[in-house]
């Protein structure tokens, strides 16, 4: 059960709620602090207790709503919040009209490299820069990454370019080292429901890019988006990355209705990454122009100085200068599609 | 085995080819005239045969290329024909540059209310009408369309408005009064592989329009237009109405990357119906741009004058003001965009 | 909507019913004949109209049921018939109790072939002979099977076993001949959509071996086993044979869950066909003795006296030596778990 | 690359793998220790350098193998351990040709009943107590589990019953306090692929039962299992509980085949959930029967005395009587297909 209190409700208010739920041996969290506090009773209710409750509690001062709801989201729609939310890192943002587009190789295999791509990628016009430092591999014996050396080096290519940075955390351990380095921290689509992980990063400061599992439901991906929110965290882009079909053309299979499904349902960014979908380079184009007339927000493309070289996923990789013969059609592409994204469309 | 001769080649040439076919107690049929002469062979052969074959025919004169494969393509291959095929039906074309839209409701309910629609999308730009007249119903006791009535209505229905019709046949012993009166003969999703259909309209004059089954694969669709072609008939539109996926919040997975891997792998036009995918109105106009961002060469739309009351499909069905609205944005994305059908992104 | 009628209820008490539905501007087909009239109403109704229809039908005379019911299948349902359906064919029977076995190559090679592995099956305790004389296959230019020769070889290899044919028709237009041969008609997955076809084979007096599509649903199977009931013809057997899934281990997943819950949805009998499921030999008896534990009334089992050298699946086929250690093992397990089969457990 | 040492060969064989693995700047991880010790390089190499290092140490004094492969399972195989692995806690065994069944509740919800239900499955023959504590929930908001409160009444419900408890732990932090209460841990499938979860449990000494993904190939199943025995911990149970498909009667599809296929493919045991695949009740006994005479090696089975008032999962758990009468018919039905289990006819 979700509580939604009015904007600058008086403490008193709150307490009598509590009350109420405490003569009934229930206790709250709180959602989110004031001014607009928000609380939730997590201990799962007969059905005749949450009518009575919900009944009860709507009556008291101050309470704006009541949403007796078991397993559903809440403060990922758009019935609780109706703009559009915009995430800001390291000084840029993305979500609420602009496009943004997240480039760089799957991997961080070394100092020179990463700098190298960096720099192509932002006079290709890109507005983040992807590495990954620590890999999650299907396995044990693959190439797992650089490791915090792999940070280092993303870190300084960021303050070389000026691009934040956006990587991936795989362990609720690694989250301080990777929150210490990185301006937006990536869950990927294989741990998308570990929860432990989704709380450790709820409760950072950091902005999370939470991947779509690949056998993910898009209602699962928005209640793992409301693990982080329910945190304390209201800074999530959500991001499409295909799903597992019986289609053996494509790595996966690019669900593009998943954009707009989600712009409808949730005020959050949606990012397309038509890269690992596709795991092929010669699809990612189309694909890329796909997603952004469809109405994403941003985009995820790998890219890598020289794709037949890269140590992992290189058959999916731009090289620079396919990359930035893409970015050049992602403008125009972009303003013409703009009332789509803005939802006059749908 | 296929075996392709040089253009204008001597008919000796030919009877040399079958003559070696014969000593082997095999025989070929043909699959294309002249002047590009394409023979096939349709016996399995034990792979010592094929190569022994393989070698020999491949050194007599006039012969271009011996494919010696089994579950594969070739008249739909675009190594076979590089230059994109048009089709041709009532005067417009599909293919080949130029954005074709296919609009109008599921199945034609009544005269006054496909004349009304015709007119409608007509002046909303629309390039072909569709319209079923015989319905395929997954079950036995659903509304199955008005048959042979619901054909003269759409034929009137097109002289008042010069669109050409696109309908579905449903079965061989159909095929001649729908050849009649449509000006495109459509193959629907449930019988993507229905082999003696596909070779009954391989037999007609008229473009085919091959709808991919909701469990098919890529290969799979181009098998089918196989089965048309080889039959002779070179007019096939190949359509993507999306997949069966897990997914709930659509009724089928709009596989969008269909449309840039079929451009790469065929010749023949390739249409996407996101009407049929989505199963809501709602996402048809998104996952509309989204197929001509990704090189789409046409658009079959459902649109109803009063979607909700429509005897089927209304749920998914645009009403004339919203394809209306759509429409005005096509064009200008399908310009923008002509570079990447073109083939220069891909 | 479905309206059933009393048994020998008197003509007149239909014929109220048909005024009724006639005033309204409705007509009805009759599903089946006295003694228990079934009519159905086919038009589609707005739920209002059914509403008032339901209460007004129900009232009338001899009426013992209105099932206001759109897209949903009746005569398949236990509801309607509570007693497990024992289909007919040749002097066996298949359903209700014994467990059948249809045994055979994929396709008819030659008059040896097939009389060689009639033989060696009936040995080994099959009840039923299978074997392709139409063969449908992905792509035009593979082996189709010899046609109407390889019926005669059915024919004369069940006269010299006495094993009833179990043969596959791929065409409305081969119906007549097919069932002149062949003892149980076989719809195949690619067209159990074929409604044309589904009621070509409702038409005839031989029992129809209806296998599930690919992709199709449980639902969906029992709507196009309702296709061929509704015309007339109650002996369906339903084919469970895989589905595609993500999992590339199988040619397809055996969903054998589907056992246990047709046999709760419906009358009609439940065969597996693990071949076809697992598409390679050395899964096909773990899969058999699987099916017959969790409920099946029958399987489906490919054998070819030589596997490796068949001209088609032969990398699912059992030789005859397998087939009989597995036959083995069937006898004791279907005993075994009878109680299961006849419903105790569910 | 794994290299594979002869039983107890002399550490200084080891030291000059490691020194010609050290010129090339590579080195080495222990994959399992002496006596029969294996070395994993983990960095990526050249095929060039691949070739020539395969060379080079196979030709070393007491090196059994040399195995070049990347992204593909070793320990879990059965080319390493032809004979099957029989896990072993609490003093009962699981795989190796006794059927095991784990039967309980799908949470602990209270001291007194899941000290009554593990006496009621004890009663009716269960080997293994489960119970969940730390619950994953798709929603943050629903009940995850009594925590440590839970690990303390399963422990002392086992030391009642004597039933070794196999129980879930949901991140690292949280493996020594399940560690320390039950006898198996159990990894969920949605936490499959969290890798720093499998290391963290392939570090201590308790069994770890591996649930599949529900979109996890059979070979993501084995890489995950790979994880964990190269920590070297060799006691993992795989648990097949059904995959995502399109079929909605069921929760997911249980996929029977994999049975057969991860006993050709590993010597761990495998373990059916028939419970969690269903989805619902009426089903799991078939289903169970089924996974049996597939040749599984043990079922894990919700069980609830009063299923309808169950806080989670209740639609599908057995009540007392029914798991009863299951287990009435399943040790006869072990004792027939257990040839088959033994793998005399695979």
């Amino acid at each position: 059960m979700i509580i939604l209190m009015r904007e600058n409700c008086p403490k008193k208010a709150v307490g009598r709620v509590l009350g109420q739920l405490r003569r009934r041996g229930l206790g709250a969290r709180l959602i989110s602090p004031a001014p607009r506090t928000v609380l939730g009773v997590v201990e799962e209710m007969a059905p005749a207790l949450i009518e009575e409750l919900t009944g009860l509690i709507s009556g008291l001062e101050s309470v704006e709503a009541v949403e007796p709801f078991g397993a559903s989201w809440k403060l990922a729609s758009r019935e609780f919040k109706a703009e559009p939310t915009v995430v800001r890192a390291g000084g840029r943002g993305l979500g609420g009209g602009e496009l943004a587009v997240v480039a760089g190789p799957c991997a961080v295999e070394s100092r020179e490299g990463i700098i190298q791509v960096a720099q192509g990628v932002r006079e290709a016009g890109a507005h983040f820069l992807r590495g990954g430092a620590f890999k999650p591999r299907t396995s044990p014996y693959s190439f797992r990454g650089l490791g915090e050396e792999g940070l280092r080096h993303l870190a300084e290519a960021s303050r070389l370019t000026g691009l934040p940075v956006v990587t991936e955390v795989l362990a609720v351990e690694d989250v301080p080292v990777v929150a210490q380095y990185a301006d937006v921290l990536q869950i990927g689509a294989r741990n998308m429901q570990n929860f432990a992980l989704l709380e450790a990063v709820g409760e950072q400061d950091k902005p999370v890019f939470l991947k779509r599992g690949l056998m993910a439901t898009l209602k699962e991906l928005l209640l793992s988006a409301e693990y982080v929110l329910a945190k304390g965290n209201p800074q999530v882009i959500l991001c499409e990355r295909g799903i597992r079909t019986f289609e053996p053309e494509t790595r996966n299979t690019l669900d593009i209705s998943a954009v707009p499904i989600l712009k409808r349902l949730t005020h959050l960014p949606v990012v397309v990454d038509p890269s690992h979908a596709a795991g092929k380079r010669e699809l990612v184009p189309a694909l890329a122009l796909a997603a952004v007339a469809a109405g994403a927000d941003g985009l995820m493309i790998e890219v890598h100085p020289h794709p037949e070289a890269a140590r992992s996923d290189g058959r999916q990789s731009l090289d620079l200068e396919a990359f930035g013969r893409l970015m050049g059609f992602l403008e125009p592409l972009a303003r013409l599609t703009g009332p789509a994204r803005a939802g006059l469309l749908h």
